[in-house]
């Protein structure tokens, strides 16, 4: 993988979250990770965990000195090339997890000859030492940042190979077609046709439909790894805040009795059922004359674009008028959006009230609930109704789902080539244009999985299945 | 040492920092460790790292499952008791650090029979596994929370048992004391003297020299471990937020040029040379008739009450009867503290000003340096001052220095039964009032190493050392 640039020195860095703790975890990759770790570390019993003849991960207790003095007593772990993470010669240093002696380590390490590694230089060689490839090592930080069930299986998923291996069964298949194609033209002269069009038009679309599946597992993808967006709106003192409060189980927005308490949009994220919710409060929407207010209400129905479900409270205990006055706006711009009306402080009206005006505001909504923003219950069928309204399919432990938007923009350009192949062979184009296509449609796939394609690999492609000499 | 609740059960937790971060360790200790963690756990070569026959520390890389599905993969270390930090079997888990993943593992080892470990229940075991004293134990904590060099140093030489040396040494010495004194009361018919009465009064000395130097190391051992106390006051808008804020090289304190902007105290620590300060920035000092500001007028006056070090900060700039005002005031208060008063905004004034109103203010405090806050050389020049006025003995890595306030408690109390003791020796008392001194002081230090003390080991201290019965 020549393209790629790499990186050369021994890193090291701290890989445990960030702060004062228990524990913190240094790392250190590279061809003299174990002679910089001698410089530094003393084992108890006088065995190193590295050293002549070992080839087993191992661990030692013992402890990092500053010239004469002790910086820490620790457990040191090696692993050799190329059976470690990075592929490379790794030591990792587990000391007690104040930040001065992660620092003083670090310092050490420093001294004797490491860097301080990149941001995401380990997974980075991992990748070019060939233990991750690129989909896999991206798929790593989706891992660490997941942080519901749905966005975890999925990271997990792809890091595991899943999406990769999806791809290399595409690549196979587009690498005999592209095989096939240039032999003939190799043999160009003699008017042979190796390739069989029907065959290959077959597989063409075999291919097409594929990606046509990876392309549109990309909403739910997206959706599930950063959240679904859902905005809530409606009149101020309507309840927002409060109900996003219940919603995010903690005070996250300030919530006042006072009108146009909320005037910046907030975000935040929730887990329901194992899928992640993005939250949108907006300033409450009213006539006003207060100029920042007014630009927070423009905000808001600017969030309504932004959100896949939108969520317009309505304070029951107000005049019916008053909605009135905002529907138009807020239906107008809902567009495909999911609008689920909230009918809130249901328990400020009597049961006569409560259905009058229910039936009042449906007419704004079909789908519409009734709720008292104070009642667990009520929050309970809420959420309930936000799982049912995503409505992302259930991700099974092996469904391929693309979350990366670079993945999802080089799949719809192979989906673009590919299309084209199609309708070349539709249109009985020449070998060498279909060759171009096809080649194309690999050096997309080639920039989600990290491999490039050259003709050597193509040649080499051919003889080992042709085998024409012979 | 059995008068201590042993916990049961097998424990786990989170040992690194909170947070997300590119790798945590989730810790396991107890019986079950082993057997929990192959519940969840399968190794990728199907090696465990624990297993019949194996009595060494190993690592071996797999697969932590919930079920059929894949939650991370992992480094799983073990380590055999009592060859581990609590002395127990325990079992370290090295996982993506994601919280998602942090927790779902955390979940399956609970369903799977651990419990979550209490706040230093770890160290808590390895205390009463014997592996700690108690004084080290708690030398881990303050190790964790060191962020200087010199706090550092204190911890680690605590940990690694430099405290507890002394003490044990103190220890024995008074164990030897008690031994003869109560070998006499099993002889007292006879009327045998197997303590010589001299040699007694010597030793009580030596002990009472040791626990005083001791007693005495705790007010630089708590300056070291807390930070050393400065308070920064001055008339408003002498430039005191902006000090503290050059002197903490972040902007910590809201800065403006309104008079009376700070009216909390605000308290933060940076480290000079190795030594943590811990600053304690005031309302500016003016007549007020805002009853607020008058509170936090009179806070900062009650603050220079618990400094170590005052800095008087000085507007040059102003009219130097400013001063006069609150002089008396903050010099009545100074009392033993150390007072450095800074004659600020010097790139105010002409040279000839400068020079008439230093003479004028350094009749207020015979120690002033003269600055510009805007200055990195005068700044630097400050940090000198302080290191130098805080005055901290270097500590040797050998140094015994008692920084836990408990410690210090059972130090003072040991030293009045010592005291005790010499008094009675000097008055000639008869052995068992000695001896009840003796025990007093014996249990103050097994406060502190949390051993404790009981017949039994005096009368096996006696034959082992005397061997009558032959």
């Amino acid at each position: 993988m020549s393209q790629f640039y790499k990186s050369s020195g021994t890193i090291c860095a701290v890989s445990t979250p960030p702060g004062q703790g228990g524990v913190a975890v240094i790392r250190i990759s590279g061809e003299e990770s174990f002679a910089v770790c001698k410089m530094i570390f003393r084992p108890a019993n006088g065995v190193f965990p590295f050293g002549e003849g070992k080839r087993k991960a191992a661990i030692s207790f013992g402890y990092i000195f500053r010239g004469d003095e002790i910086i820490d007593e620790v457990l040191v772990s090696a692993f050799y090339a190329p059976r470690s993470y990075t592929g490379e010669d790794v030591v990792e240093i587990s000391c007690h997890g104040s930040l001065y002696i992660q620092q003083e380590i670090l310092k050490l390490l420093l001294t004797n000859g490491c860097r301080i590694a990149a941001a995401g230089e380990f997974t980075q060689r991992a990748f070019l030492n060939g233990k991750l490839d690129l989909s896999q090592a991206e798929a790593v930080g989706d891992l660490i940042a997941a942080s519901s069930a749905a966005s975890h299986r999925v990271a997990m998923q792809q890091m595991r190979g899943g999406f990769s291996n999806e791809l290399v069964a595409l690549r196979e298949k587009l690498l005999h077609f592209t095989s096939l194609v240039e032999l003939e033209l190799d043999f160009a002269e003699e008017d042979v046709e190796f390739a069989d069009r029907t065959q290959l038009k077959y597989l063409a679309q075999q291919i097409a439909a594929v990606i046509r599946r990876l392309v549109s597992s990309f909403s739910a993808g997206n959706a599930i790894k950063n959240g679904i967006p859902v905005a809530i709106v409606g009149e101020t003192n309507a309840g927002k805040s409060t109900l996003l409060n219940r919603l995010l189980k903690e005070e996250r927005a300030i919530v006042s009795d006072m009108h146009g308490t909320t005037r910046d949009t907030i975000e935040d994220t929730v887990t329901i059922d194992g899928l992640l919710f993005r939250f949108i409060d907006t300033a409450g929407i009213r006539e006003t004359r207060d100029t920042i207010e007014q630009l927070g209400i423009d905000r808001s129905f600017q969030k309504i674009e932004q959100a896949f479900i939108v969520l317009w409270v309505i304070d029951l205990a107000n005049d019916m008028r008053e909605a009135d006055k905002f529907a138009e706006q807020i239906i107008s711009r809902k567009a495909d959006k999911k609008l689920i009306l909230i009918l809130n402080k249901s328990d400020k009206l009597t049961d006569e009230e409560l259905k009058q005006k229910t039936t009042y505001y449906s007419r704004f909504n079909e789908d519409f609930i009734v709720i008292s923003a104070k009642s667990d219950a009520d929050i309970a069928e809420l959420e309930s109704k936000l799982v049912e309204t995503a409505n992302i399919p259930q991700i099974g432990e092996n469904d391929v789902i693309v979350t990366n938007i670079r993945h999802y923009e080089a799949l719809v350009n192979a989906q673009y080539a590919v299309e084209r192949v199609i309708v070349g062979l539709n249109a009985n184009i020449s070998g060498d244009f279909l060759s171009q296509d096809v080649r194309e449609c690999l050096s997309h796939f080639g920039q989600i999985t990290g491999h490039c394609i050259n003709t050597e690999e193509a040649l080499g492609n051919i003889f080992s299945r042709f085998c024409i000499g012979k």
